[in-house]
């Protein structure tokens, strides 16, 4: 259900572009993203696509849909990837926070000032992973539907919650907050809810003080060895996910 | 400890910028790397320094050493990074492979075709924080020396060691080859030994077929997700190394 070659106007490709860009996706409440597995993936999620652009290559998996086709040309200019491939398309963004209730009854994360891109996007795929449908993250997080965020989900985002939030308000609401420090309670050998909120800080300076004030579970990765200072911040939240959800299939 | 300052030549800029290319680290047998944290692990580390260009602001850690001092705006110049950092300095590259003897007395890491810098730069810091020591790379996998990949291990190149090989040869000597598999058994509930091998596959095609023959033990990381296919090939080592450690802490 394509539809036949139609030439893409000037300001189709500018309004493509200007979504690159943060202001942009967020006065239009729309976000693009790449790749034929990450596109198919969010054309069969909770996300409404808008618009979609792909050369003659791209299948789409599922339900019908009417494409524009464009030239290699055309998707490279459209693009934001270094390597754009097949297909690049627009949804409209989600951000309804759920009740806290509904929150509360799962395993939830909570990121404190996610900075890179690429580790927000790797998180999102490690969430998906184990099962995790929910992530929180600070105000000053790094804005989920950056393309770099979107790409780096490998489609991970099609299934899982990502909202920002006042975290200092919202992580009081939780009976349990785990927290990832430096110097905590070795997590090998602790008793892991199956509810709760684990708190990831920022990739340098760790959890903010603030927000420590509502953490009563702090929890570590013990170290073997005397010289390694820290994990990457998407690495320790792998390691971590790992294991509270190991229990569950060991 | 310092020279004073000396003007850098041309000659010299040049030199350290030719590093940046994997042709002249092989010809010369010399790596650079960029700032502070990293440059004062290796000086701290097995590698011999040959030199380091520096503006006033960096600490050298520990024994004296003879610093070029430079402008910020030569270390701009001879820096493979973004934004430089005080300072970058040159070592000798180091590829003895011990002793297979040697290796089969401990938990080790083989990397089959493993392509992008900042995973192995990343995964060389989780074998580091794991207390892992050596790591095995085909000889197609991405050049440890290569900047993005020094860069990426935050230091823990210093303390351990990359060796590249023919690992259809080297895998062979071993009693246990582990390789982690999409359809391996459960890692969770599985013995795991202290010595061995642990295979990891490349980023999209996973172990090679022809590696595949050395295996004995294949692993997995259950799914908790319907809709995830794979988690990034360092994520996948991080958990991996958290599980055959945590029994020797929990």
């Amino acid at each position: 259900m394509r539809y036949s070659y139609t030439m893409i106007s000037k300001t189709q490709i500018k309004n493509i572009k200007l979504l690159h860009q943060k202001k942009y996706r967020e006065s239009e409440g729309v976000f693009i993203a790449e790749g034929p597995k990450i596109v198919n993936d969010l054309l069969n999620s909770k996300f409404k696509v808008r618009e979609v652009f792909a050369t003659k290559e791209f299948k789409v998996q599922g339900s019908s849909l009417r494409i524009h086709e464009v030239t290699e040309k055309e998707l490279i200019q459209l693009s934001a990837l270094a390597t754009p491939n097949q297909v690049i398309a627009s949804f409209e963004t989600e951000d309804v926070m759920p009740d806290v209730r509904i929150l509360k009854m799962e395993l939830v994360l909570a990121l404190d000032d996610i900075r890179d891109p690429g580790n927000l996007g790797t998180i999102i795929r490690i969430a998906d992973w184990f099962g995790i449908r929910h992530i929180l993250c600070s105000e000053s997080s790094v804005d989920v539907y950056n393309p770099k965020v979107i790409q780096a989900t490998m489609g991970s985002i099609a299934r899982v919650n990502v909202y920002y939030a006042d975290l200092d308000t919202v992580l009081k609401e939780f009976n349990t907050v785990y927290a990832a420090v430096l110097d905590g309670d070795n997590i090998y050998s602790q008793k892991l809810s199956k509810q709760g909120v684990v708190l990831i800080g920022n990739e340098s300076k760790g959890v903010s003080e603030k927000l420590m004030k509502c953490v009563n579970r702090r929890i570590s990765i013990p170290n073997f060895s005397a010289g390694a200072e820290s994990l990457n911040a998407a690495v320790a939240v792998a390691v971590i996910c790992s294991e509270f959800k190991r229990r569950e299939k060991a």
